[in-house]
């Protein structure tokens, strides 16, 4: 079953554990976004692992450079998985994964702005990457191929788990499953929502109906 | 006259702003390093402006994505400089150097992994940019072109100031001076040293000595 990964991207951290409270519950993994990160730190993961101690927790660092270092940070304040840039050198990507492998975590490899994404996917992969995200937005990505196009490509091309991310509606969910996406990454959807639980709700019965193989 | 940029790369608050205290007050700019945005966000912009009211103070963001949100978290906690990545899309740039422009503010644009630093300095001019970071760790940009050669070739493409940095010592100083760098970012050089204070008065020096043609 796809997951669905609820992406907080307000740099307030009141609102980003009000947001968190209201639609968190049927999401399998919450997302410290990267404003959140530059406006509290990692204080912000922390926040969250608080009061949610058996979730996923995501940090979105998107790290470009010292990938042990930053990693670490995360890692030691409650996140699951940190997210690396596909655009960093191979070296730091080694190291952030490698500084998962030692706090039992994983790493999200961005592709975002990749302009070769299947390409850049295929050299991750070999580095010990398991999960990828695609943005599925038009313009976040090199090359001007169909978003879907693009997917159905990187899953031809890796083994790895493939996350999409970029301005996901409850309508795109079964054509981006039908395309090997197995985690859902979904913000303004949901926090800009007049009910972002209700919101939550139809993304998670959608990924539930699409596993049924609805 | 060359600027010299200290980079604070500890992701702790107090050896942060204890190494500002060292060896700060020679430098001209105060860089506040993604490890520190990571593990204390932009609190430690904040902190440090607490301290020096007057000094230079660059966050260190490596701006992805989210231009104008997470330069405005920055700019508003007292950075004047706040850096994005070169390999980010035209339209992150654009939000944040025209956040940048709101709060009389500026963009460090950092070519950092660049596969073409030169074709993309030239966009960035562009759209804008008028200061630039170079790498010139050799495993640090694509392309394995000389770094001087590198640093020489962008100062003839395009009319922006030119920050360089990557494992600068002394000795790099005057080459990288002579090639046209404007601004030298130093760190470790000066952070690991036995005496931090003697280490940056000995890069200021250098400078100086530059900047009087020696």
């Amino acid at each position: 079953m796809p997951l669905l990964q609820l992406a907080i991207d307000t740099p307030e951290l009141e609102a980003a554990l009000s947001l968190a409270r209201e639609a968190g519950r049927v999401c399998d993994i919450l997302e410290v976004g990267t404003p959140l990160i530059v406006s509290e730190g990692v204080a912000a993961v922390e926040a969250l692992r608080a009061e949610y101690p058996t979730k996923t927790i995501l940090a979105d660092l998107k790290i470009m450079d010292a990938g042990r270092l930053e990693a670490e940070c995360a890692f030691r304040r409650g996140a699951d998985i940190v997210s690396v840039l596909a655009l960093a050198a191979d070296r730091t990507l080694a190291e952030a994964l490698a500084c998962a492998a030692e706090h039992g975590g994983s790493i999200l490899v961005d592709l975002i702005n990749c302009p070769d994404p299947v390409g850049r996917a295929r050299q991750c992969e070999r580095l010990g990457a398991e999960l990828l995200c695609l943005h599925l937005a038009h313009d976040a990505q090199g090359g001007g191929a169909d978003p879907l196009e693009r997917l159905r490509a990187l899953r031809e091309a890796v083994g790895c788990r493939i996350a999409v991310a970029g301005g996901l509606q409850v309508s795109s969910v079964a054509p981006a499953v039908r395309c090997g996406a197995e985690v859902l990454i979904v913000g303004s959807a949901i926090a800009e929502s007049p009910s972002p639980a209700e919101a939550a709700a139809r993304f998670a019965a959608e990924a539930r109906r699409c596993a049924d193989g609805g």
